[in-house]
């Protein structure tokens, strides 16, 4: 068992990561002082639920907590205002009170959902994640909650800490093989913005992670974790360093965006993203190497480092036009330096990523 | 022109009140440090539309400031996820970012639908009041900002303190009679909890207040709006004293809930609410006193001080069930020790509510 600690003054929490933890998760709310008083709402996605919902459930209620399950669509698509509003039907129907928490078993979407949710459910109550995939190793940490509006991702959010974030890595036993390099986008990611050794062993390691060989892959979780949890606590709510963490994000989001928020899953769209932002680093005068240091990467974890042809450029500008970091009429973007080394720019104009998403339609440079 | 101050650190804010303030909107903004490089999202409803959208436009757009208006219908129905999501719309079409504010020119519903907005729109931007009824004293400070859920008031929401509230107390000249009174519901509400000679000043001055008088219509303000300050000030996020201000509100947005949003406004629900607040604290050992006083002074202002007898009294039960004050299987409830000082207590039983509300319908005690 390995834990880690999201250091935020008052609001600071473990990151507990290790095996079988689930099947003693009251101990660990109890431990957080969540009293078995209030009931709480367990959100989860249908696919999660049937493998990994019984003993979560056991163990709670073993320990005199009262649950209540709410049950999404397993997919991006349930990170919606819609959505939104049955689990807060749910949660005021189970009579969720100002103790009561609300917790999260699943991947980044049920995460990111069921945390807006305990952000605004009565102006915020408590909060607990079980992250279940291994891209939430990245989602679960940091308290950015969010759904999606069909014009941007993660538009309607909040910041808003869990209090807890309880990793069972036996879960990720039964993740489908695309959802596990997907999450390993993020993984790389963390490596690419701050650890060039990390990176490194990545590479080194592709095997061993891919077949999620136990110990590399309570490494790689643990290392990542690390890196978001030191970004998070130097600047909880984005104004500076926290950015670094976007790297890829920009034409990532615009990509899910425009794809629909499903047929590219969260960590190829951002894989093909970092590609991008590399794409414009070179074009701007820095290194081929990191272009090529990137794809090799993200490719050995077959992760696209293309993008299909029939994504329409001028509409990924417009989803561009929507999003975060696009400010006093130019993008800023997140472009490598090197290998564990990024800078924040705030001069992107449209036509450089016009040429960088050219390019990456062709995947030529 | 009148000038308090909320004080809460890094987020503290001025409330302005005077004459004539919106003809000079710009001005304040700039002086807030809100610049005229980032799009402004103004959310009105109708009614405030058509009386007093000119003036404000008018000092914005002179500023050079660029300005999308989203017009909602005036009434509480519009504080939904419904209007929510189409006003989100509206600020992404206009391309908000995160220099840009939301401002809001009405009553409580627009102030609170707008700052949920601001709240949450790119995780929370900068946030505007300007209040244009006399309920909006109470409502435009202190930051809570909501919607509602149909099944309870204001149950999604956050804190969210807005950058300055410009109160100009001119446009309170078109407010209708029954708005009016309503408005002086909370002001009233805030004798009654604080300060014994506000509230014997308001008996004193209900014609002068009814009756708009420009300076005993200022001073009930400045007080009002003082009392709230100071509360808000010591406790942002109520984890204590700030729940004195819900005096009369359990009751109250219950009655909201079950009327359907709209047949009883705010203002007159806590009305009502207030009366049986005090009906519960007799019940439990005090003077009747404090009933009498709190029924003339509502009386006085032509607010209601009984409860329409077909609205069902095991309804209002259940929506108290699922509101922010019911803890643990007991009701927190403020309750009045005598004008001017109110006490907290968390064991209420719902068969003391029901009581209360069979004497409301009754009139009698
Ligand atoms: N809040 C943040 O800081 C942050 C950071 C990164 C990503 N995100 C968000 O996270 C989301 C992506 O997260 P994700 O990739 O975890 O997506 P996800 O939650 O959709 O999970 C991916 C798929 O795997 C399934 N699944 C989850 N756990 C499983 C398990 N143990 N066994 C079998 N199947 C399982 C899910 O049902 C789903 O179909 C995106 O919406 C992204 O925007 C948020
Ligand atoms: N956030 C808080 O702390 C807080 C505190 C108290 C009340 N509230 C909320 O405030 C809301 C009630 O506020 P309200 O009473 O201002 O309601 P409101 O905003 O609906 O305004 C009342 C009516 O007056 C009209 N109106 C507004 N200004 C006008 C003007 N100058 N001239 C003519 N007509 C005008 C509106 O169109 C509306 O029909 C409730 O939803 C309540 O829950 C919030
Ligand atoms: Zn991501
Ligand atoms: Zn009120």
């Amino acid at each position: 068992m390995r834990t880690l600690t999201v250091d935020l003054g008052e609001r600071s929490y473990p990151i507990i990561i290790g095996r079988g933890l689930l099947n003693t998760a009251a101990e660990y709310l109890l431990q957080q002082s969540i009293s078995n008083q209030s009931s709480l709402l367990l959100v989860t996605d249908d696919q999660v639920a049937s493998l990994h919902l019984a003993p979560v459930l056991k163990s709670l209620e073993e320990a005199g907590f009262s649950v209540t399950v709410s049950i999404v669509k397993s997919g991006e698509q349930s990170k919606s205002l819609a959505v939104f509003e049955e689990v807060m039907t749910k949660a005021i129907e189970a009579g969720l009170d100002r103790n009561s928490a609300v917790l999260a078993l699943g991947g980044g979407v049920v995460g990111d959902l069921a945390g807006f949710v305990a952000a605004t459910y009565m102006r915020g109550i408590r909060f607990v994640q079980l992250p279940t995939t291994i891209l939430a190793h990245d989602s679960s940490v940091g308290g950015k909650v969010a759904v999606n509006h069909p014009l941007a991702k993660n538009m309607i959010g909040a910041f808003h800490q869990p209090e807890l974030v309880l990793y069972d890595v036996d879960t990720l036993k039964t993740l489908p093989d695309r959802e596990v390099r997907a999450g390993y986008s993020e993984m790389i990611k963390h490596g690419l913005i701050w650890d060039a050794s990390f990176a490194a062993w990545c590479l080194a390691h592709v095997t061993e992670l891919l077949e999620l060989q136990p110990e590399a892959l309570a490494y790689g979780l643990e290392q990542g974790c690390a890196v978001k949890a030191m970004v998070v606590s130097q600047d909880e709510r984005e104004n500076g360093l926290r950015a670094i963490l976007n790297l890829g994000h920009t034409i990532g989001h615009a990509i899910e965006a425009v794809a629909g928020y499903g047929e590219y899953v969260h960590g190829e769209a951002i894989a093909i993203g970092m590609i991008g932002s590399a794409l414009i680093a070179v074009a701007r005068g820095r290194d081929i190497q990191v272009y090529e240091d990137t794809r090799r990467l993200l490719k050995a974890f077959g992760l696209p480092v293309s993008l299909s042809p029939h994504v329409d450029t001028e509409q990924l500008i417009g989803a561009l036009l929507h999003d975060k970091k696009f400010k006093n009429n130019k993008i800023v973007f997140v472009l490598p330096i090197t290998v564990g080394q990024v800078e924040i720019v705030s001069d992107i104009s449209l036509d450089e990523v016009r040429n960088a998403i050219g390019q990456l339609k062709r995947e030529a440079i």
